[in-house]
């Protein structure tokens, strides 16, 4: 969950890069007093992510930069929408400028390639959800966005829930016994997710007793039918492995409870928003 | 350009963020004492990016670990080719896993689209450039990526050139007379760089002698070759604006110096690589 | 889990504390080319945890310093037993004795009183688990010490699971509306515990069909079998309110899962060790 | 001693241990208008320390929350007492309670415990003081609160005076010769005391001339008389090692200046606090 | 150019190097709620520097004091000149202090020696700018000096121009090769600039067409007049090396651009500036 | 007292800000594979200081880089003196040149100052100390120049000894009851010196019984006389304020125990010190 605080050290972090030791720019072509007010405005439809973290990197350079959101996490917006109104001392709204565009662009783009894929599954069961094919140092933000366009957010990180993959499983000699002893190891409060490749790996998971969801990877849809009566209750389904737009909605009549989307993250294309003075 | 402590600082930060508290995963499944062995191996052609990144991102968590490149930045690969070799303890090889992939499949990504832009203005005088439109906190990294897959880079930050913008004008009353000014307070190393949007600004900015580069945004092809006319060699010429693979070529073939190109950093696809053990 | 990069975090902010410019006594009392080795030494008996803690500790000032261990974590010891040898400078070694001694000391000592608590309900179902009551900026170490002396964690942080406790149940109108809609917002792996304080209030909970574990806090142990029975397999069932030494092995005969004790970390006593010179 | 930036930069580190990504609690059960007014309660009498602390603990998370103490550092309260009372956004609150308690509990304990041993001395000379025996991160908090309960201070660390101790005298040749030549060397403001466990030590120490104070380590009850006797007015003397309640007012008749008592901070039992939500 | 995140940067590391663990005699000797109000006075002439780094430094310990600017930055003041008042809680403005004088005393020596060299070049086309020999950690301050008497800067830092000096020709084969390459690859953004020390060395220089300054090192003045002719309009001309107020003027007479001096920063005398009670 | 972590850090930030996006230069001019082999020159005589922070700041780019040192600190050297030699990859040892010379030429600045202050007392009983008049950031490495020069330290911090100066004084109504409770709070090891500006001023110190050392400021060398008698052995006496290298043979005569100089570190010299390429 996103809390100001890691919002602020994210814009702290993005404007000491892109400013390392001052705006050449700002100090020397715009006057210290001049003013600006300018619109957020979006080149393109899509759905909002971001307004906090927007808020944050306006007014961090200068506290009299103020922001006025027309637009909340969630929304959908057309083309032309003024999503945001920014004023204050032009030289703090024009050095904050790109670093507010790369990331609200970013999120917004996460959120609205989310919404496409969770139109895809409406009416099924199936949850779409993120994967920890996230930029590095943003996913947080990232998570975030992904729930703005409403998807739904997978484990956090290695160290909040166990997830066994194709490559634990290749160092593990006994997985069944492995599998319980992890249980009797853990917090009574640890999710424990096991990836197979094969439905004839499943038994030996559910043998356990250990695994609250069973994730089948880069299965056909037979395969996911078959897997998805196999487990019954005894566990989640997640599916997993090169899953589209165009391919979802066929997933998600398989049954399975979870659809993890890697493309929600890891190719993000940054939605076209552009920031036009109005006012100076 | 891109010195080792930079990357273990983004190393660092991003093993953080994936593993706040540790590695469930790895510390109740796989035996301390396990080894593994795996290869990077490419699940399509491109580019590659990130050796240094990738040799970082592996052998932090423990020096334990070796890493053999089979690929070096800049090597153009195709499907299936192993790029690195990784040998050592399986819980930290699996560890890193993900942050090693999520860094070098986004760089490779980069080096694989610029290396096509590049292409497309082959046997022109324009060199392919990126802009500030790049994933907060990885700047240094995606840069570097550009330059591996043949392009160049623009200024570093807000610190390092003047590039007045669009925005900037807006709160400039007198052009001529504040880049004069400019140029008579900035260090002489500082390079300016003025951004202008229609052939009549251009005389403004010649005027006053401190222009180094002009960038024309937006331009029409025609308009692109009257600015190039116009300028001569009293400044570079930079084109920008919505420029695209389809476009880059007729846009290098006006005769400018330069064309940034935002979308080799701020849309990335990661390159599909993976890493496969071979040996556990 | 503890991973070495924590550890060492630790104990640069704790020598850092002890010794903010240097130490006065060691630069000007010893003298530079001084070796010593010395003996960690229990005074009392007890179970062992702070072996890498230790090691890194009296390492970290002068990698000159080599420690033996004698003693693993989790092993029982008694008074006399030497549980590690170092050896190195003598000003390197002086200078890092009291925080490593401060580190492994608190650590020991909840060791030490977890397996109290840990044979007190031995042949029984219960798990022995810790809380969040633990010193700040040492949770880590602290929950290491715990599964030492045979506990196990409960969950690490507010980050990793959800645990709906009375001073939340105060601020929600309707409990299984919103437990249902906290299950359906989450991540499939957020593990949801709820505590009640009376047991018609398990209705809700169960009702709402989202708990995986409820909480009976300060209950008498008739109240316990109601509960316990009352829940059944549909959650687990974990006690929790004022549990001792001497209480606890009629709570644990109640049939539930989970004991937490928040004495185990909230009031450590450190166990006495000491580091004797042997050669100098 | 305590000052409000070093409060903030331990709250904050606790906060983040407490919730590396977020409460997943309050985002998801407690609506985000809702608000709480919550009395800290005292289950136990005691000596309260840490009000400045469970301000900045309180406030951290959102400055709309507020707290109005009802106690001041060092007042004795009896069970049932309010000590303060918070009131704002119901998130903030319950999120920061955890570490508030956790930071406030420990002070208060360490002050009640020191203010019995104070009492033990009444009507002597001696004054009690704590030890480098501290929680490492926490030793400013803890310091104050050994002042809350009419406890002094001893040296704050390595670097703010020299203590020459069993281990230091072990590697040193000829003691009268080093103790002068580190008074020639060190600043003139340095306080030098030694550490002897024998009473035919003395002489070597007040031979130097350097000793400001000399302790006597685990001495008899007798020997710290002979001791007390024999330095005279050449040094403060200082009493050490293993001293209880049962015994600290016999050593403090002995004449004694000083008595330092590990036990006030190394095993600190954390006074029962709570926060009672008395509005929602 | 200095921002004031750069400089509360910078106030805080020296606020925390100065009281690592509090202020002993503020705490102890100045009453909690005593007030003062003080002037910052000057002691002898100077050029003023540092009006935000001596309000950041006053009011970061407590936002009750408040400071009142008398002069700003680049003012001439003569002895005894009020610079600033400051009032507000007695404690908070002791213990900032020294801090406050040892940066602004700094800055304004900087500025005041720096205008002596501006003066002496008054008349030539010469700008005096400073280099890279500044204190650690301070560069961002020493320039803004450097600046506030009339100079100007040189690069930043290795990052943000080029400077082939001449332990950089000693390790380099082919110069002119090797320029034209350098800029090839560099940004064209990068201003690159090269050391001769010889009037035989510029031809390889401009015949790489690469170079935008030329830094004619620890040359004659006739010498000076030579490379002047020589390189014309092809480059800007720096003279550098031993330059001092005697030899300046002429200096700056061969008609070179710039004149670099390292003396402005890297052997700073402090002004003596004091802060004297008004009112306590 | 200067620890390698100390050097070390100082170091890190020193780096950063010289380059803090790479160094330009040598990636671009100088050969990956070049190496060098440079001699540290003394362009000057003088006391040497910084050897390890030589050694640090030369091999923390490439540990490749190796560094003989051929002076220690402390040691008088001649003009044309080689101090140091040092060897590796080309791009480090060049990349780290200024920030080395930097630090060195400082601290062997202030040795060398401080060297003519000490010899300017020899025979009397007067040590020389510094203030906190140092360079915000390096007041470690400043205490130790002035160490390695023969002075001594005065107190480090705010933190660890008391000093009431003038503008305490002025907000303190009775001095001799608040030094006495200062005195009466403070731990046993804190040192408490007074300054006074007139000798009647000295009773009333006198009369608390609290002042380990009395500080005379800008006294006459007459009243300095008069102090040193009427304090006798009561306390330690400082003389302090404007004391030059002219005026502190006589001061020292007065027989006053410490001569406080803030010209030792407020206004550095940095010593002529030159990295010269030998071999490349």
């Amino acid at each position: 969950m996103l809390e100001r605080r890691h919002i602020q050290r994210i814009v702290d972090m993005a404007l000491d890069e892109d400013a390392p030791f001052g705006d050449l720019t700002g100090q020397t072509l715009v006057p210290a007093t001049a003013t600006a007010t300018a619109d957020l405005v979006a080149r393109e439809p899509g759905v909002f992510a971001g307004a906090e973290v927007f808020e944050v990197a306006m007014t961090t350079l200068d506290p009299a930069v103020t922001v006025t959101m027309k637009a909340a996490d969630g929304d959908r917006f057309g083309r032309g929408t003024v999503l945001a109104t920014v004023s204050g001392p032009a030289r703090a709204v024009l050095q904050a400028e790109r670093v507010a565009l790369n990331l609200v662009q970013r999120m917004t783009g996460i959120a609205t390639l989310t919404a496409t894929y969770v139109e895809a599954v409406a009416g099924t069961n199936a949850r779409v959800v993120d994967t920890r094919k996230t930029t590095p140092g943003l996913r947080a933000l990232e998570r975030h966005a992904v729930r703005c366009g409403g998807g739904h957010n997978h484990r956090y990180s290695l160290s909040d829930a166990v997830m066994a993959k194709d490559n634990h499983l290749a160092v593990i000699d006994d997985l069944t016994t492995a599998l319980k002893q992890a249980k009797a190891d853990l917090p009574h409060t640890t999710h424990i997710e096991v990836e197979v490749d094969r439905l004839d790996q499943i038994d030996a998971v559910l043998a356990s007793g250990a695994a609250d969801t069973i994730m089948l990877d880069n299965f056909s849809l037979e395969d996911l039918r078959a897997g998805v009566a196999q487990i019954g209750d005894q566990a989640l389904v997640e599916a997993s492995g090169g899953i589209t737009l165009d391919t979802i909605a066929d997933v998600a009549a398989t049954g399975v409870d979870i659809i993890s989307v890697g493309a929600l993250t890891h190719s993000v294309r940054a939605l076209d928003l552009g920031l036009d003075i109005t006012v100076s």
